[in-house]
């Protein structure tokens, strides 16, 4: 049903009717009126979530190994807009989240550079700022997808919760290096992060000079602890991995360090056997988060929500198709669309109660898209974990539960897949 | 110094020296390793700030009679970007928080329709969403300028905190409108709130159908209970106190209701003894929050930074001044600048102790700036207490601390103003 049409019935109280069909019409009960009766909360310093709101929490898996080391998701799927917000922000790290206090924290830029020097958070503060929306999403995300065959309770935060989007401030890592004096001969950069597991990885110069951040700050306020407080890189649309939190010391070199979280981790083994060192551009996602895994619908109208994003520019196109991938139609993008954040797009729906599987499917302005399952398993294999990106099906039934719609992969090895036997997030 | 001599000079190094100048290089203390030696906090459900950065709070002043019906300011000159974060969005009210259960909500609209209608927040949430990036003030924000003399210890955040930005997720007002199907002789809606106050104001029809909000999001989680938890309107580019919070009871009609909280408040007296009843779309307004009142600054490059905003239209320009408004310097806007929302603004500067006055004034695409202090009370008078946008001032003394630097106002009577003798924010 086109956006018009829609809106030329509503005109005519048609949505409610379909909409509330079958539910019983019960306006309010006692509770309803109480709130008028009682005086108010205070002002307060700092304001909390309702109480009503707590179970809307990060999903953290019961097979984790301990959680000092491993990931956290962020509920998509009771999210709005775009923003993530700070304290649903998916979580990653490899020895627990330090405490750092910010007086003592010391940034150190050194190596092959005309003068070494040791910032202060004060001294990255006077610097000139940037303030960009960015999504960050770990290399892990989508590694349920690995699973065959699939899990039917997938839900969309266990599907793709590992990402997320945020306003950052920073000053630009460009900036810094031009005051320590770049080298000539200088080609990569060593961040190391003052967490206990003093992670390490390497990053190109030339993307450090392009965009990457310093940054201080997550939606106007300081970094929250589990994002690096009070420093890390943001490197948009590339892989969480690489964006150091708790930043302490950027060594400027001439190679890669090989370190252990990127050659342990982080490569990926692809389906001829040979292995990429370094994938570090998060190709395009989508996540349809209603009517999503786990969730209920009754007949009647619904808008398609969802996210999307590509780390190898702007998000152009969203489409979604409700017969396996034979025909799409477009859903809106709710604007400002910006480079390197999320996107939320919306379709108007009317679900008559048939069991329907439904797609989404992302565009780049590089002109990439999401691949299906086996499209993406005849490239990658499942001797790896990473970089899953394939399309997400929820599978609508007639009573109105949805489930995965993935299908079982067919000449595959039944399994978790995942390659190394390392910690997973999620099994 | 314009932008790219600066960038020029930083290659050079000469940013750090300058910056740095007189400050004791002490790289490092014992406490800033600590944090590699021992293992991190674990996964969270929901994450809290750092306890380092528990003195950023809201405003609340000492001279309010109660907590229980008044407001508290955004800590402006502590934030960052563009993003209130939900723990310090304003807060504004008069009879205290509501604690409302979701289950029990319901929001009905009758009167001059066709037929009355009764939704849950499920209903709501089921309607086609929009979201965007709106900021709120309060009509009172910026009420300490009606002081004479100014109050010297001034902060950007008594001076115009009563304001804030964030993204709303919502159903448009007119969908659930044209559900009701509006009679033809319907010209207003009187929201009504749930809270202890019933708090009621008059809202236009053509308005409504325009671009209000039935809001249940804020920042992508639900409304936080001090702004309105589990629904409220946003009214974008108008004055907070038409954007009813805990919303409960929309009655659709053909008169304005002349409520008590918008006759006995929020009525505007002028200099020529008139009053405006109504004075909805909110003026421009910047405020200069680094250097800003109560911080102190050393000589050497700053940046210049601050917040506009206009309820006409998209901010054009920001403009800062050094020698009170003969000349002009033309700010960045840090992108996207987005229409009724926030946008921070940034000027590079060197300091080199001499005792100046800082200016901002912003333009918006209607072509509306600030007045200056004369030229505001010139129009206003000083019987009146809401929508005080004229320019503010701050002064860097040569020591390097910055004070208020607003003049006091000659042929005016000293005191307070504020007219009515009703509860004040902040005196």
């Amino acid at each position: 049903m086109d956006r018009r049409k829609f809106f030329r019935l509503l005109g005519g109280g048609v949505f409610l009717a379909s909409a509330l069909k079958g539910r019983a019409q019960a306006p309010w009960d006692e509770k309803t009126f109480e709130p008028t009766r009682t005086l108010g909360a205070p002002l307060s310093e700092y304001g909390g979530r309702s109480p009503f709101e707590e179970e809307v929490v990060r999903y953290i898996s019961p097979n984790l190994r301990t959680r000092h080391s491993g990931a956290d998701f962020a509920p998509l799927e009771k999210l709005e807009g775009v923003i993530t917000p700070n304290g649903l922000h998916f979580e990653r790290h490899h020895a627990g989240v330090p405490q750092v206090d910010p007086k003592s924290y010391r940034l150190v830029i050194h190596g092959m550079v005309e003068r070494p020097l040791v910032f202060t958070l004060e001294d990255l503060k006077r610097f000139p700022s940037v303030t960009r929306t960015y999504f960050i999403e770990c290399a892990g995300n989508g590694q349920n997808g690995y699973r065959n065959p699939p899990d039917p309770n997938l839900t969309a935060t266990r599907s793709r919760g590992l990402a997320s989007n945020a306003s950052w401030t920073g000053v630009p890592l460009a900036l810094l290096l031009k005051e320590a004096g770049v080298k000539p001969e200088a080609r990569w950069l060593i961040p190391e992060g003052m967490d206990a597991a003093m992670y390490t990885r390497s990053l190109p110069l030339e993307k450090a000079m392009e965009d990457v951040l310093v940054a201080y700050a997550q939606n106007g306020e300081a970094l929250r602890p589990e994002q690096g407080y009070p420093v890390r890189l943001v490197v948009p649309g590339w892989e969480g991995s690489i964006q150091v939190k708790w930043l302490r010391r950027i060594l400027v070199t001439d190679l890669p360090a090989m370190a252990k979280d990127e050659t342990s981790e982080y490569t990926d083994v692809m389906a001829d056997g040979k292995v990429w060192a370094f994938t570090w551009v998060m190709d395009p996602e989508s996540i349809i988060t209603y009517p999503s895994g786990g969730q209920r619908i009754k007949p009647g109208f619904h808008e398609i929500r969802g996210l999307a994003w590509s780390g190898h520019g702007r998000i152009t196109k969203v489409e979604v198709s409700f017969d396996e991938g034979k025909t799409w139609r477009r859903a809106t993008l709710e604007p400002p669309v910006e480079r390197l954040a999320m996107v939320r797009f919306k379709l108007p729906w009317y679900w008559r109660g048939e069991e329907v599987v439904l797609w989404s499917r992302a565009w780049d302005e590089k002109g990439n898209t999401q691949p299906t399952r086996e499209e993406f398993f005849k490239k990658w294999g499942r001797n790896n974990r990473y970089h899953y990106n394939a399309i997400q099906a929820w599978r609508v039934l007639p009573d109105g539960r949805v489930v995965n719609g993935d299908r079982p992969l067919l000449g595959f090895a039944q399994g978790p897949g995942g390659g190394c036997d390392g910690e997973v997030f999620d099994v």
